[in-house]
């Protein structure tokens, strides 16, 4: 069984995931290329991935598994457990808990070379949907106090498969990066009575430099403070706290922004491996600490991040928390506005 | 000049170096080897760096720069900048302040190939005095709230250049991480009056299991909340709070086990990349935020954090802050402890 372990100096939660370990060596023996060995997620292979949870075609859920677009299947080597209850305990001065919670894998399409831009719109559309559809489903589960969806591209960003897929992880904390999103929320709201993040995109639309790509219902924009060179950040313009109450309009927009800002990148920087990571506000039904404002859902406002691989995380940022970054967002936004791609 | 900037909603402060940066092309076209390539901090490259701050012999310091051992010299390519005023501003929602600050390199040996598990023990306790020197020498700059140093080793660590060196960089304000364990260290002892990380020592020192090496005035364990594999915190057993006050006996000390823990590491994970970060208290002299236990120091306690770069930052990392570790600290304690190397 994992294990979440409490840093008392960092107050820093870890996932001690040793069922995914193997032995120390397999940590620097350099694995073969990921391209040329066999892919569990291709179509004819779908006994090599655990049963799945649920299966797409184009016109919505299937039966029987044949001709999928998306499937959503248990990760075969789970960071967290879903069965068992929570079983908190000290350890002197150290704090565990068991790792209960949940950990699936999304295969967005049977075609292994693709990227998100590839895909046809309604099909980006309705990745987007499963997404949703999968927050949703976990957040029945009051033990998880979070659902994170996230997709990670190219080897340097983490993928250990080339196949696209994205993963959903359903954690019983709070994670401290959301936790300090909504608390900088509550506190702005305390003081303004006004939605931090609405302000943040306000101030990016009215100053320009910044913004890659919008249109009336969705914004992307390098945000102000980028941790590392073309960092994109892609909001809905009204008002939302929670990923799950997004329209299919909505995420239709969404699916057309997303594939016009990745290719983009894709174009100007090379195709570089990359992470995108969907942030929506905690499980209410379990308790999660948030703001003081859930009746009016202020506290938070649901957006996608994008950090493109292409520095290093070195001494410094480990030791301080700080990034460099050698590329102002406004040259960023800028150069991605810029450049010349296919229109999707 | 470079710029500090203020992440509203992440409240984290980011360093934009764009002197730095190149061309954003730069940034993914592949360099060639480092190792076949020219380098300037080899012997008969001195001109090669700007004019060093400091040069030393085996036996301290030289005037004239010839036969050296050690040399410090500004980094040609500085993420802060060292003349000028602090200027911090307000830009709409967001905040800045120029980046004021220094930014300095240690050459820590003539020879190109060596790590510091290679350099003679009383060349290694020197390279921990001259990190000591450069401490307090930059903290008498009162514009300069923080120092450290660090040292980045490998490619995947960020380390730019193969030539074994460490770098300084002292920042305008307390990072975030070390504001963390500020606050955590207050909080503990105003509950218990005794130091967090001397708690945290005795309960590693007890329990053994995580024990990596140990002498009578210093400890090395792998952390019981690690957020790598392998990853290693070393610290003096004696409280201290502040780096500068460690004496020659002490940096003696700390020298063998630096010796010791790092050659293990070589040898059973195979010459990984790493980084190798010195955590001490704030400048007292900046009006630094620490503590209210100034007086009595129990509000930091030096020490070197070592993260092997064996796995990814991925989505999940960059989503929630939690990391995801597949090997437990008391297995990756134990592989140290038992593997076989030479005497130092």
């Amino acid at each position: 069984m994992p294990e979440l372990r409490l840093d008392p100096i960092q107050k820093q939660w870890v996932i001690i995931a040793t069922e995914r370990g193997r032995r120390p060596q397999d940590l620097y023996e350099s694995a073969p290329s990921k391209k040329t060995i066999f892919c569990p997620f291709c179509p004819g292979n779908e006994e090599k991935t655990p049963k799945p949870i649920r299966v797409f075609g184009p016109d919505g859920p299937l039966q029987n598994g044949q001709d999928w677009r998306i499937r959503v299947v248990p990760n075969k080597y789970p960071a967290l457990q879903v069965e068992g209850e929570l079983d908190p305990k000290a350890v002197g001065i150290y704090d565990r808990v068991n790792g209960i919670g949940a950990h699936e894998v999304i295969i967005e399409t049977p075609a292994h070379d693709h990227d998100l831009p590839d895909l046809a719109q309604d099909h980006r559309r309705q990745l987007l949907q499963v997404y949703r559809e999968r927050v949703q489903d976990l957040m029945l589960d009051r033990r998880l106090r979070y659902v994170m969806v996230f997709r990670n591209f190219g080897e340097q960003a983490g993928a250990t498969l080339p196949h696209p897929h994205s993963q959903v992880i359903a954690t019983p904390i709070t994670p401290r990066i959301v936790a300090t999103e909504l608390r900088s929320a509550y506190e702005h709201y305390d003081q303004k009575e006004r939605c931090l993040y609405c302000d943040v995109v306000e101030q990016e639309i009215s100053d320009g430099s910044r913004i890659v790509a919008m249109d009336d219902q969705i914004v992307a924009f390098c945000p102000y403070a980028s941790r590392v060179p073309f960092e994109m950040h892609v909001y809905p313009r009204r008002h939302q706290h929670d990923y799950r109450l997004a329209t299919d309009t909505l995420l239709g927009a969404l699916s057309r922004t997303l594939g016009d800002i990745l290719e983009r990148m894709r174009v100007a920087l090379n195709a570089p491996p990359y992470n995108l990571i969907l942030h929506t506000s905690p499980n209410p039904a379990s308790g999660a600490k948030r703001g003081y404002w859930q009746t009016i859902d202020a506290d938070f406002h649901w957006h996608f991040e994008i950090f493109p691989r292409l520095t290093r995380i070195a001494g410094f940022e480990w030791g301080t928390g700080f990034h460099i970054n050698p590329v102002a967002p406004e040259t960023a936004a800028q150069y991605l506005r810029e450049v010349r791609i296919q229109h999707l």
